[in-house]
């Protein structure tokens, strides 16, 4: 039988991992490993210690080119779906070479919590497995990382907080009722179009990597700051991934 | 000087502790060990036989028992600001008594994630201590296991989602443009108060654990079964600790 661990391996700080993801990736016949654009080389090294430091050796890595989503027309979900079925089948491809008898326990290191807008889970389940084939190993979240690093809390006492996109706080606004924001996915700087009184932004930068960067403040004097800064870690490191958390004073409820 | 840890050790399968945890717990020359109520025996042996595993022996643990909450009266706010208070004072009294120097690592085991609805950070901040001295460790939380038991995502593709409580849930309603709640700390059963047509619920109890129960299905059908059980689980082991995941198609935007 084959058996797929979507292993969640925190944000990059070997330390985040837990036990049973290093059971997983260590029990591993096979790892597959994408790889993304040239400019994310840093980020593919960081895994390939990863597995080094847990006796995963070449031989058990079937290393393979991650496609390109379309990006042209207006048709979001569809070209998502077009991308992850392109990706199921560089999945399938690489399982096929690696693993012709098809049995075998399959590795799928991901960033943070498969749970958390991650695509692993939809992708896997284009492959016609059994659900009890495919096993999701949780990890450490960027958005547990930025409040541990900040020393806060993701939700002040009994109230909701919402998890979202730079892309849904753009064109929804900040909705009622709610205190805390945490968003994730935001390539657009997304805070800056908040005008809300007293909002205060915790922001964190390749959370758990020794290139970490904090920062902290109330809007808008905050988001000039963070914006420059931003712009100039990503021109120096050729990638950048951040998250950040909104609080507002009461919610407006 | 005085390092206090909030180690967040996961919802009670060792497996789910990070190494960073593990480490926090290890090379702590104190571990506070709050006891609550009687009944609760079962989750004191839990973290007693994790402590025991990473070699900490009783010379290094501090037992206290954990103050009431004041119950009475509608000011929930200042119930919980003194309960807080009435902790922490017990956790300066354990320091006092076993670090008499006022130097030293400590370390207190939080449940789940120490960033999500839980009071440690709050309490930690009634010590007077710098902040740099008090550091938080993440720690798989209860809704990231929920998942990963279910083989589901938080979100849909590119949508937000919201956690909350079981009283947010039952006082303000599903809240619009949103598909997904996750809610916490809901002795109340309020999901049997959702009457949205087709929303899915996904629920667990005693996540991690070996008496681990997951249920799914649609409201309200799924809604009796999951109440029944969860009273019958209940009775059966003296406490409970769950969570669920509720989603709506579409988000009414």
């Amino acid at each position: 039988m084959l058996e797929l661990f979507l292993v969640g391996i925190g944000t990059g700080n070997p330390d985040h991992l837990t036990r049973e993801a290093e059971n997983a990736i260590r029990n591993a016949d096979l790892v597959l490993l994408p790889h993304k654009e040239a400019n994310k080389a840093e980020l593919a090294q960081v895994r390939l210690t990863m597995l080094q430091q847990l006796g995963v050796g070449d031989e058990r890595i079937a290393h393979f080119e991650m496609p390109q989503r379309r990006q042209q027309g207006d048709d979001y979900g569809q070209q998502v779906d077009e991308w992850h079925d392109a990706i199921a089948r560089r999945w399938q491809a690489s399982l096929s070479a690696h693993l012709p008898a098809g049995t075998g326990r399959v590795a799928l290191l991901v960033w943070g919590d498969p749970a958390l807008y991650d695509s692993t889970l939809r992708i896997a389940a284009r492959l016609g497995l059994a659900a009890a084939q495919v096993r999701v190993v949780p990890g450490i979240s960027s958005m547990q990382v930025l409040c541990s690093a900040h020393g806060i809390a993701l939700n002040e006492i009994g109230a909701p907080f919402l998890v979202t996109t730079g892309r849904q706080l753009r064109d929804q606004g900040w909705p009622e009722c709610i205190g805390t924001l945490v968003v994730m996915l935001d390539g657009q700087c997304s805070y800056e179009q908040v005008h809300l009184p007293d909002v205060e932004i915790y922001w964190g930068a390749y959370l758990g990597m020794p290139q970490q960067i904090l920062l902290h403040g109330r809007l808008p004097q905050a988001a000039a700051e963070i914006s420059a800064r931003r712009a100039q870690a990503r021109q120096e490191h050729g990638w950048i991934m951040d998250i950040y958390l909104l609080r507002r004073p009461g919610t407006g409820c």
